[in-house]
């Protein structure tokens, strides 16, 4: 940790000399390995277009896919061996197929190249991690929606500026978000849409003389169509960053409900009670829960927008067609990938195991003038009062409260014909937290009826 | 300059203390007063409303939204007297709209509240910018397609790593460019189909228990419907974080095409020439032209994409329902459509404008051996040859002819021989750049055929 | 609303054509007449030079030196006519000088250029942003000393991850944000130091042939030195980069307090109370005071990191020298800084007037076992057991005293030593909270005597 | 790739259930075992410093500090067995070494706890990484001025827009570069001054009632002094955030540097040979050299700037003291730091290894009317003619230089004293390009006397 010893780990670190530095920048076999089953699918279904279209015989076609499958099982099964000297996932590959078989493997490539072929391989991969992350958003919704039916009525304080605003229920508070990982996963739906068109016989850049077959490529691997442009297939990588724009906005999301069930969690709010399995203890304070994982999963905003930011300072200003920086586009997605899986599991996880301290919710709810609102909103519509008068009478009648240490169901009602004579009896009925959210029954309110039908809807689609 | 005067400064720019600093930070009326016509047009929907709902009476309706609709013109002309005491651009219109018709307007805030307003005036205002996104980028795309109607043959050379691969047609690059503007444009309107419901009603956060009709004030306002749960409707904004992703990937865009553009033009590559228009000279050197205008788009990508990161961090973490940090998302989100719109417009222009030098792009095209390729394609072909062995054979001969200062069609049929015995006079027919571009018939290939049958497809998809 | 208006908004704005739009992204007069002063600063220091080095008369430096204080007067006075024309401040100054004086001010850019001139103003600007942050970050530091000086004893719950850990003191924790803000302050002085060199004289790129004395206008504009090489003189921008992650960090710090006044004002933590002039109320909830200030504080680290963002990705990949991109750099930087400023300004201000619930803050530290750590801590100090060990018991006694509903010190010390025989009757001199934050004497720890240290040594380090 | 595989997959990755998802999120001995070297370092000087204070006994003392060496040894060999369920670096040291030693080991945490224990660790890493970055900058530094030495007086075209602009020397451009390393370096300086406080005593958050002896400690670890706020020591990470800041500034330029190496590397530019050790090239296209290195090096500013956009995220609006949140920060430093260590090592191997191409640069260097700035500063030099005059007479000639088709040397002097008669032969020794840079003597300029004088600066400074 002295100078000298720094200086010895910088020499040491690339003491081979320039070799060895352009081969740690250059080598990509450390990470696109993990698109080993991708790269094996697109050369399957190329030789079996190849021979399709006569461009190789169906002898060398058999032998090229029987070849992959092998490969691919000692990739499964942890025989094969990676070199850093080949480079990447497809000269590994292929190295390794012309041992197996021979001569014929000298013909895969044929009708293609490297550029097209990472562009499917990365495209496959993505799209298989918009359908895990499909998975995970309606796991996650199917969690919130238990949750919202079982405290379709508990009430609970609604908040702005985290002030007490006005009492809601929890259930509505739970199909808030299902609104919003409903949308997420809306814009996985359309991201994956978009991005499903094969780029495989784009070849290097401009397309190849080869009689060779797009549409058929393109459905054995599940595309939709062939993309339409061999310079763009090969040159954009727009469906990386929609994928990462779509994964930042959904993580955003769950960064802010870790926030609440940290919030909800502390002594001071008791909300909610997370299980043990998702908190960690400490050997010295036993009463101590700590929402470890409700603060992890808080921080992945963090990491998967810095993808998000990567990628996108990396496409900045390249032109076409394939720069060798777009290399680093595959680490920043499968980190992310990684991380955001991870984090629906836990949300999902902690959802399901969390217990709502319905006492203390609803005592909270109670506090706090918090209809304050219903009062004035009852002058409005009983009383004929303008809404911005009635404002005024309210927040006399609050201030009176105040003032005497009670809350507003605490006043009499020759108090509050003090200040509007108008008043009737009747307003004790709309000072109750449990009226008040029943009342709330415009499309979308918090009233416990609003709610189930919002879960009947979701249930409905997810049918 | 110094500390003297940078204290004077500080203490000058809060001069008046407290209060000043409060309101600094607080009004939002310097910039919110651009959603002008969007607030009226949600208050008007929300009046005619009430009265439809019996909330209100009809009476009061008409004068609410007669009266509205003077402030409006008082604004588009300019003698609308903005205060900042009043904060911001809701508050502004409705106490003018108090002194224009007196005590009805303290009725128009009925079943309402300042977070669901905000939340419709803003989702209205980038509803019409992404409608000027469609515009402007069906526009580039045309500018587009009619560089590459006159360029469907032009030769060029194809760059990777900024070498030359094999030659293309300059009309299959614009067309790559089409078919990223394309996908830009379809994420353009998959955010705003997604993003059209309505939070009108949704009112503080817990709906309202007037009688309110949240599908006609939707329908008024050009909404698909209204949105379903009203904590949602006022919590979240990842519709502007969907508009500021998709801006920064259709950034991206611009920003590859405008660093292609400043290489063309210089003197070096000499590719095309930009109109006088979108570049600025310099008195003293007539001859400089200096692609301001590519510069300027090239770096729009980092504002927008820094609106982005400034938006996703506001949002991070944050509790339901509103927090006064929500209020960040305007000035982000008008910078970023101010300066998107703008980028396409002047890409656009310039794409209109520029001149392809043909005679450049050919002489490129035919250097640096760019039809290798093709002869290790003819002779997997047309000799059986494997594809690895064919580029071992063609690695030959361009060593030979780089040695001779010669292209390879200067090589003679002898040569060739003495390197694989097989080739024929035939390989001369594809040595030549023209034969080559014509050469790559796959779909979506650079042949001009192909290049052709993208512009009909594209025209047929925007008629 | 509809496309007819949207596209008709799309052709009104840019309905000029390629001129207007040309001018609205080219020109720059609209943002940088703010670095007026600056400029005029920069040209006169220029004129005085060229005269003391015989390049121009000394009556030309006098008539442009006197005319520049004229323009200077009329745009601090307003009257100044800025021209969108003459595109940016340089070429408006300019021209209005040669109005005012004629033929010498055309003498007055003799030896410089629009590069080197507009980084020495940048670069200014710049340095006098930096003078006010000192400025800002000082009186905030002042403010938290006092507050710590008031609450140097008062006790409150030490929290990680949001649950009671150990009692500590509101002085120290003031004591944190001082050692945090102090960083900051020295990353600006850090920054003002390395970036004090002057541009002045790198000309366009690459010096001048007239004999200049580059010393001599560094030393007018109290730069510590000229620059030591014209052409990164005028190409780089690490200055303002440096400027924007400096803001970044201290934002950070920012947001971070301004969260604890979000969540310490909430009804349920009761911690601090607000001052009505950093607060927003509500007409109809008068005891609701909302957190304004505090939230839009938390928000600015994300406005100001998007500036970061922006122009880290402006230069990424630019080539030497001058590039239109770097256009952007001021609009991004000039947002920042007022906003750190403001952000600064409010929590100064919020600091003084805030006041802590002393009550209220001692009773939560005093709850949750916050003192189990000072029994384990007793245990190993006077018992002699090990760490590990000493947690255990502590585990095991608090688990008791849970499952009575009662606090350590509640346990009798039969009980205790039915856990650990060891156990004596001085044990319950540690389990007080004011004996626990008077025992943390380690340096730096939370005991009164290291706050009044930490804050004499602050007190002395700013006299 | 189908639905029924994706469901499969995202089911099989968590298939373990919460408990799996629980320790994939929280575990962190998968990356934090990297600083298993700073964590034994701290925890030696630790344990000394407990016994010289009277803690623990010298004998438990040297068993620990000699158990901890085994432990290194153990590690270093690659023998130790990590294991996750042990969750972190700090506990599979302290586990072992309680395998190793026994009961003594469970004093070792005395007086200290893991919030303190990592912040220790994490400072000693990023620590060693400046320290690394400094010897990578100087290695840098050192090959650009050996650059610039060998070309101080090879002349090339100065670019403004990539637009030819003025004569300027290799040297010259070298030294650009030269001088923002240098502010690099400062700036890693900087830095690490500013963060070698330490954290070791802080204890959890509070400081401790052990009489330790943090200066001990400190210095033992080579820290300045200890930080002197324990809330502070346990709950910021600045430090890392500037280390990213810096990293990014640093990687910016790199990015500047690298996209030049790109274009230059161009078949129409030729203006320098890279080496093949770091370019790339192809079977099929033996003349084609790809600059892979530059284009990954222009790439890594995305990932460093990524990784502070993540943390930065991370770390906004975080409560004290230590949350979770904040384990995210290792990963991206770690990132961030390897990529940049990479990068300035290839630079270096890149400009030790690459030729400039003498001639092109200078065939370049005098096209393009680049000494059109040289007459027009003769004139107002020697004629006294105002600058604004004297560029118009310039543009005017330049415009009958283009018409003809021939250069500003190729008019004759009558041509020029048509333009204006005062125009004499000696104009022509400006208009050569060596004369140009001879006579940019300007402090800073390009004239090789100045760039040799820079480099002796910068010997000097260095030696």
């Amino acid at each position: 940790m002295t100078d000298q010893s720094s200086n010895q780990m910088w020499g040491g670190r690339f003491a081979a000399g320039p070799d060895a530095i352009m081969e740690a920048i250059n080598a990509s076999i450390g990470y696109d390995q993990r698109m080993a089953a991708q790269d094996i699918a697109g050369s399957r279904a190329h030789a079996a277009m190849l021979a399709a279209t006569g461009v190789i015989t169906d002898n060398d076609a058999d032998a090229i896919r029987e070849g992959l499958l092998t490969v691919l099982s000692e990739i499964e099964s942890g025989t094969f061996q990676f070199s850093t000297a080949l480079e990447d996932i497809h000269m590994n590959v292929e190295a390794r197929l012309k041992e197996i078989i021979g001569e014929p493997a000298g013909r895969l490539h044929t009708g293609r190249s490297r550029n097209d072929q990472v562009a499917t391989d990365f495209k496959l991969w993505v799209r298989d991690q918009l359908d895990a992350a499909e998975s995970g958003l309606l796991a996650l919704i199917n969690a919130l929606l238990s949750q919202a039916e079982a405290g379709a009525d508990w009430v609970m304080p609604g908040f702005t500026h985290l002030q007490t605003a006005q009492p809601v229920t929890w259930g509505h508070h739970m199909m808030a978000y299902v609104e919003m990982f409903g949308r997420d996963l809306s814009r996985v739906r359309d991201a994956r849409a978009r991005m499903n068109e094969s780029p495989l016989g784009a070849a290097a850049l401009a397309g190849t003389s080869f009689p060779i077959d797009r549409d058929m490529t393109a459905s054995a691997l599940g595309f939709d169509r062939p993309s339409a442009n061999s310079l763009d297939a090969v040159s954009d990588r727009d469906f990386a960053l929609e994928f990462l724009s779509t994964a930042s906005i959904c993580a955003m999301h769950l960064s802010r409900f870790a926030e609440e069930l940290v919030i909800w969690s502390s002594a001071q709010f008791r909300f909610v009670t997370l299980s043990d399995r998702f908190s960690t203890g400490s050997s010295i304070m036993p009463q101590k829960k700590n929402p470890d994982a409700a603060e992890l999963i808080r921080a992945k905003v963090g990491r998967i927008f810095g993808a998000n930011t990567a990628l996108m300072m990396v496409m900045k200003g390249l032109p076409l067609a394939y720069s060798k920086d777009m290399q680093e586009d595959k680490e920043q997605v499968f980190d992310a990938a990684d991380n955001w899986m991870l984090a629906l599991a836990a949300m999902e996880g902690m959802v399901k195991d969390m217990t709502a301290n319905v006492d203390s919710l609803a005592a909270a709810a109670g506090s706090g003038f918090s209809t304050a609102t219903d009062l004035a909103d009852w002058m409005v519509r009983v009383l004929k009062v303008p809404f911005r008068d009635a404002h005024h009478v309210t927040g006399t009648l609050v201030a009176m409260a105040e003032q005497r240490g009670c809350d507003l169901p605490d006043l009499s009602l020759e108090d509050m014909q003090g200040v509007h004579a108008g008043i009737t009896q009747d307003i004790f009925t709309v000072l109750g937290v449990e009226n008040s959210v029943n009342s709330r029954m415009s499309y979308g309110g918090t009233a416990p009826a609003q709610v189930r039908a919002q879960i009947a809807r979701w249930r409905e689609n997810l049918a």
